[in-house]
C-alpha cells in the first residue's frame, strides 16, 4: 500500500493556508469575521473585539546571534499590534506563550519580558495571560493580541472601491535592508571573531529590522481626523504582496507609481551598497509594519499635509489589472512575491 | 565581569510565572481579570469574554510515537475549551498557530486539522484564525480560545467560602496511568519492533491521555440546573495542586475523604499492574481535565443525583491547613506536586 505525500512545500504558505481554510465552518454569530484578514472581528454587543496571533521561532524569525532579548520581546508584541492597527482598533490585552530551553537563565527570560512590558507600556495593552514550558530546542514566543473598535470603525481588506487613494505610511525596504546587512555582519564576526560589526551607519535600517513600532500613532490620528480607511491591511509580506490581498479581497484593480514610493535614504543607500534594486526592496521586503489602505477621495484632504501618509496610487477595475507606473512612464504588472518560510 | 547566571530550574515552572507577574501592571478598564486564573475575563459590555491559550510541542507535551496526528489536533483544542469551561463560560471561537518542519506531508497537516476540526465541531466553536510557519524542529500548536459568559456567572479560583462543598467531575488518575502504558509499550516496541503493542486492554486509560475530553457537559447542565460554582479550575496539573490554587486565591483550607475519590476500575488496576500507589495517580496524576469546583451548601440538592458529579470533601478556614482522610481515619497533610517541565 502506498500511501500518497503531498510536500508542504507544493502549497507554498499560501497554498496551504487556503487549503485548511477550505473545511472552515463559521457556527456561532458572534464571529463577525474568520479567518482571511489581519484580525478576527467578534461581536462584543456596542462594539466588536478584534484577535490576532502570531507565532515566532527562533532561527526562523529571529536570531539571536544579533537580536537582541528585549528587542525579540518587543518585536513579538509589535507584530501584533500592528495586526490590531490594520483592522482600525485599539489594542487593549496580550496573552504570552513562551517555551524555553535550559541555555535560557532566568536572566535571559528578564530580558524578553523587559522589551515585552515595554512594549505593553509603549501600546498601553495589558499582559493578561499565557503559558510558559520548557522547549528542547530554540526559544519559542506566542502572543495574541485583543482590540476593541466600534463596528463601523472597523477596515477589512475588502473595502476598496474604484478610484480610492492608496496611501502608505513611513517608509519601505528598511526592514529588509536591514536583515541583509545584519546577516552580513554576521558572517564577518563568524569568519573573523575579532572583527567588531559597526552597525552605527546602518542604525536606521537595523533598527527597522530589529524593533519595528506598530503603526498606532496614525489610527490614533485616524480617530481625531474623523477619517475611517475603506480598507487596510499592514506590511508585513511585502508592499506588492500586500497590494495583491486588497485587490482580491475587494475584487479591483490598482495602479500604484515608482516616483511616488517612499523609502528612507539609508535603506536607498545601503540597497545600492548590497547590490539589491531598491524597488525591489520596497515592493518586495518584509517586516516593515507599516500601513496600508485606501480612502475615498473626499478624505484626500484631511490627509494631505501629513507627513508620514504617502499616496502611491489609486485603485482601478479588477480588469485592470496590477501596474506599476515607473520613473520613466512604463506600466509593469506587479507581481506578488512575499515570504515564503517553507 | 561576572554575569549572574540563574537557572531556571531554581525557579521551577510556577516560580518563574510568578516572578514575571511580578512585573505586570493592568492599564485598561476592560481587563477584569489578568494573569492568575484559568483565563483573563474582559468586559463585553453585557457580558465578558474569557480568553486563554496553550503553547504545545512535540517531545514535551506530546509523543508522535503513539499519538496519533488527528488526536493531537483534537486534544489540543481539548485543553483550551478546559480553560474557559474552568470560567463557568461557553466557548464559541479559537485560534490555531502551527509550526512544521518539512517532515510533515500536507496529508499529515490534514490529519492534524481533522482533529481540529472534530474538535470545533464538538464543542461548537469557530476557527477564526492563527499562523502557519515553518519549524526547524518539531511540530508546535498555539492555540488561543474565546468565551463568552454574563458577568455573574463567571467563576474564579477566588470565590470558594468555608463550608462550600469540594466537587469532582468524572474519575482521576486516569491521564497518569495511559502515559505510563503508553511510554511502556513505546520502550517495548523500541526494543523488539516485532512486538505489536497490545492498547485494547488499556482502552480507558489510553483514551484518557490522548483524546482528553473537556467537561462543556457539565458547564451546559450548570445553566439548566441554575448553579453557579462559588469556584471553579480544571485539573490539568493534579489535584492536590489545584486544590492548593483554590485555597490559596480563595483565602480557605480544604478538607478531602479518600473514600470520596473518584476512581476508574481500569485505572486503579493498571495503577497496581505498574507499582503505582492509586492514591497518588488521582491526587497527583495531570491531565485528567475534570473539573474541581466548589457550591454552596444551598445547592447539594441540585447536583446530589448527577452520576458523574463526586463530594470528596469541604472548605474550611486557612488555619485548619488542606488535608486527606485515609479510609483508616487518619489525617494526613496534602501536599502539592504538579507538573514541573524544567
Amino acid at each position: 500500500m502506498s500511501e500518497k505525500r503531498t510536500e508542504i512545500s507544493e502549497f507554498g504558505e499560501f497554498g496551504l493556508i487556503d487549503h485548511l481554510n477550505e473545511k472552515v465552518q463559521i457556527k456561532n454569530s458572534s464571529t463577525l469575521k474568520g479567518i482571511g484578514d489581519d484580525a478576527a472581528v467578534i461581536d462584543a454587543g456596542d462594539h466588536v473585539k478584534v484577535v490576532t496571533t502570531d507565532l515566532l521561532l527562533e532561527g526562523v524569525h529571529f536570531d539571536l546571534a544579533y537580536a537582541p532579548l528585549p528587542h525579540v520581546g518587543f518585536k513579538a508584541v509589535a507584530v501584533n499590534i500592528s495586526d490590531i492597527a490594520a483592522m482600525n482598533a485599539i489594542p487593549k490585552q496580550i496573552t504570552v506563550s513562551i517555551a524555553l530551553s535550559n541555555r535560557f537563565s532566568v536572566e535571559a527570560v528578564d530580558a524578553i519580558y523587559s522589551g515585552i512590558n515595554a512594549a505593553c507600556e509603549h501600546y498601553g495593552v495589558d499582559l493578561v495571560g499565557g503559558d510558559t514550558t520548557a522547549s528542547r530546542g530554540g526559544l519559542i514566543i506566542s502572543i495574541t493580541a485583543i482590540g476593541e473598535a466600534k463596528k463601523e470603525q472597523v477596515t477589512y481588506r475588502s473595502g476598496a472601491k474604484v478610484n480610492d487613494i492608496l496611501c502608505v505610511t513611513g517608509d519601505l525596504g528598511g526592514a529588509l535592508v536591514g536583515l541583509q546587512v545584519l546577516e552580513r555582519e554576521k558572517q564577518v564576526f563568524l569568519a573573523n571573531p575579532d572583527m567588531k560589526p559597526d552597525l552605527e551607519k546602518y542604525a536606521i535600517v537595523s533598527g527597522r529590522q530589529l524593533k519595528p513600532d506598530a503603526r498606532m500613532d496614525i489610527i490614533h490620528e485616524f480617530r481625531e481626523l474623523g477619517v475611517v480607511p475603506t480598507s487596510m491591511m499592514d506590511i508585513s509580506d511585502g508592499l506588492a504582496s500586500e497590494i495583491f490581498h486588497i485587490s482580491k479581497a475587494s475584487g479591483v484593480g490598482a495602479t500604484i507609481y515608482e516616483d511616488k514610493l517612499p523609502i528612507d535614504k539609508q535603506t536607498y543607500d545601503t540597497a545600492v551598497e548590497l547590490g539589491i534594486d531598491p524597488i525591489t526592496c520596497v515592493l518586495n521586503g518584509g517586516e516593515d509594519y507599516e500601513l496600508l489602505f485606501t480612502i475615498d477621495q473626499k478624505d484626500f484632504p484631511k490627509l494631505e499635509k501629513h507627513p508620514d501618509v504617502h499616496f502611491i496610487g489609486h485603485i482601478t477595475k479588477a480588469e485592470e489589472g496590477k501596474f506599476l507606473v515607473t520613473k520613466s512612464g512604463t506600466a509593469v504588472q506587479v507581481k506578488a512575491q512575499g515570504w515564503q518560510h517553507f
